[in-house]
């Protein structure tokens, strides 16, 4: 079992503030700022070039370390050693997946998504369907449709498994063994998965998976993304944004590109090396975590924001699915006036987020929040909401990009 | 004119060691600690999400900070202000505005570029073209021949102004004239211009200029790329990478992309902050120096290591031209044992690189290097040549990457 009172003190939380936007921005490790130090004044001050071979923690290298590491991260999501790497942003991760896909089934030209997914997936498939001049749709139905809409028209799959918004989660294994049937590829975004929950996109066939590491895997803003590519396709898929760091010789210079072995090849530019620094740190709380446990501690935290928030806030609509299954680890509630209200509670300490139109959001993540945060939050939203806190004219103002 | 001896002090030099490789990992301001820490706790362990809108030194928000950071960068490069943007990594730069290109000259197939260029933009062209399947070539011409090959077929020139291996320097402006005079675009990779001399990319009528901040600029290992694209094409050119940032209202949340105005639409996802306040503290040193004072100090240097190396290892070939017009802030020179040489140089605490097949690299940044430093490489290069220190088996193994 996981000591989640231990792991909370290993994060930096604002005094007095509960936090609830794990799922949008985590907290600072405390062991980030040493890691992070330490990589700027013991490896990039003194080593500099040579930082690339001996640099690290483990002096294996800079280099080395987007493969390293991202084998940390792929425990999360139940990849196998060696089948997933970080770098750039989860927007160029997309894209990446993407691109391989469609190269990989030529004759067709269906790209299936769904209107919960998180815009830029559905506009990085724009614009490469826009380059790409071949004919290409994308087809955007809703949630609940997209196991039906999955047909031997469909090329690939792009899901976001939980809903950035209502926190709704797919089921993986069924939409990608429906993919599978009929002849496409699953392309699975874990923005909202990646240290939610435990999740197997080996075992699940997922043939791409993508995610980023600054929500609930608490890398830092602007940590790197992961993309994991199956064992089965790593070999085949031709790397549309072909980098030097994904050459098979990247210091051989060679005029012509050759995709590197496996998942390598995903690699496109420079890695990120502080972002990654600071991505260790959480990485080292994460390497401590049952993941089993994290998910029944989430579902209990959720469960119980659910059934307070209820009994004390019958304006509120529920908008999360109450069945475990179907859900993630946030709790969004539906409120024509979200936004005063959200900031309303913002002002008193409980942070979460709104995203238009009308959703409030939280997150809950059992590595920094306990049922002590779950039950004060809900008083304080209670509050808010039964003496009409948010309708005052300083909580209507807009300007938050968050 | 720029104090020199001040701004070597602001740099972080291993004691002993003369780095001559700052055109491959420029040093670490000493600055850069102090600037990160405050970031991470002062800003992401307090703000949280807040910093999204009010992180920064400026408190502006880490979400501006890709155009007001890439400002500082643009002084460098000679862009008007709010025409150049950082993000990603300098591949992804490339790809960025060759598709751009491209679909900016939909008649034209070829892509024009030299095989002095990094290998990375050929990969990344190789790329686009193999996605695109519209019958584009990558035409790969020697440097010496790019002005006469650049025809009416021509869509556009991806040109590298410096030469990684030479320090060979094009003529940005000639090139880039007849460019235009037939039709075609013009794409600049700044990787080895950037810093290292004052550019014109408005004055030379660059269409679009891409480049790195982690060699000359000295912004750390994996430091933001950037792209300018100059203001008469910054709200034709469609970005083929259409990230949510790059969106004209990202936190609307629409189902479609529509691009932002003028070089916002070449954002692509979450700014990487951790790097970008590293970088801060490389352009508050920056912010300090003249660029013609730079240009003038940095041929005296490489002048001086010409003359003193040409004069004492008569066996070493220059690779670079002696014409300033026509030369970098790099010195090569050509050597069969080139890396064996290196490596014994390296092992006397003069650091260079090498790049195959016979390319000695030394690098020249008036920022940290003076003329006591070049008396000193010369005189350790001296006795590396003449007795044959080289020639041992531990040097001759090869293992570095960079």
């Amino acid at each position: 079992m996981t000591d989640f009172a231990a792991t909370k003190a290993m994060f930096h939380l604002p005094e007095g503030m509960i936090y609830l936007d794990g799922n949008s921005l985590g907290p600072m490790p405390r062991g980030a700022p040493e890691r992070v130090m330490q990589m700027m004044t013991g490896e990039w001050a003194d080593m500099l070039i040579t930082g690339w071979n001996r640099g690290g923690r483990d002096g294996a290298g800079w280099m080395v370390q987007p493969v390293a590491l991202g084998d940390r991260v792929g425990r999360l999501i139940g990849a196998e050693p060696g089948h997933i790497v970080l770098g750039d942003t989860l927007s160029i991760k997309v894209y990446q997946a993407l691109a391989s896909a469609l190269q990989m089934r030529p004759g067709r030209k269906v790209i299936l998504s769904d209107s919960g997914n998180f815009p830029s997936d559905l506009y990085m498939a724009e614009g490469l369907i826009a380059s790409l001049q071949q004919g290409h749709e994308l087809r955007v139905v809703a949630p609940e449709a997209v196991l039906e809409a999955i047909t031997d028209e469909v090329a690939v799959i792009l899901i976001t498994e939980v809903d950035y918004r209502s926190g709704r989660r797919h089921d993986m294994a069924a939409l990608t063994a429906r993919a599978h049937d009929m002849g496409a590829l699953a392309i699975w975004d874990l923005a909202h998965s990646a240290g939610a929950f435990p999740i197997g996109v080996a075992d699940g066939g997922a043939d791409f998976a993508v995610g980023c590491t600054y929500k609930y895997v608490n890398g830092g803003p602007g940590a790197p993304a992961f993309i994991y590519v199956a064992a089965r396709h790593a070999d085949v898929a031709r790397p549309a944004l072909s980098g030097w760091l994904g050459h098979a010789a990247p210091f051989a210079f060679d005029p012509t590109y050759t995709p590197g072995a496996g998942i390598e090849r995903m690699r496109v530019g420079t890695p990120p090396v502080l972002a990654m620094a600071a991505l260790e740190a959480a990485l080292d709380i994460w390497d401590q975590v049952d993941l089993k446990a994290l998910r029944a501690a989430s579902l209990a935290l959720t469960d119980r924001f659910i059934a307070g928030v209820e009994a004390a806030c019958p304006m509120l609509e529920l908008a999360t699915p109450r069945a475990h299954d179907l859900r993630g680890s946030q709790v969004s509630f539906r409120f024509a006036d979200g936004y005063a209200a959200m900031q309303a509670l913002i002002a008193r300490g409980v942070v979460g987020d709104f995203r238009a139109p009308d959703i409030m959001r939280f997150g809950f993540t059992p590595l920094f929040i306990d049922a002590g945060d779950v039950d004060r939050a809900v008083a304080v939203l209670a509050r808010v909401m039964t003496d009409k806190l948010w309708d005052r004219p300083e909580y209507r103002a807009r300007g938050r990009v968050t």
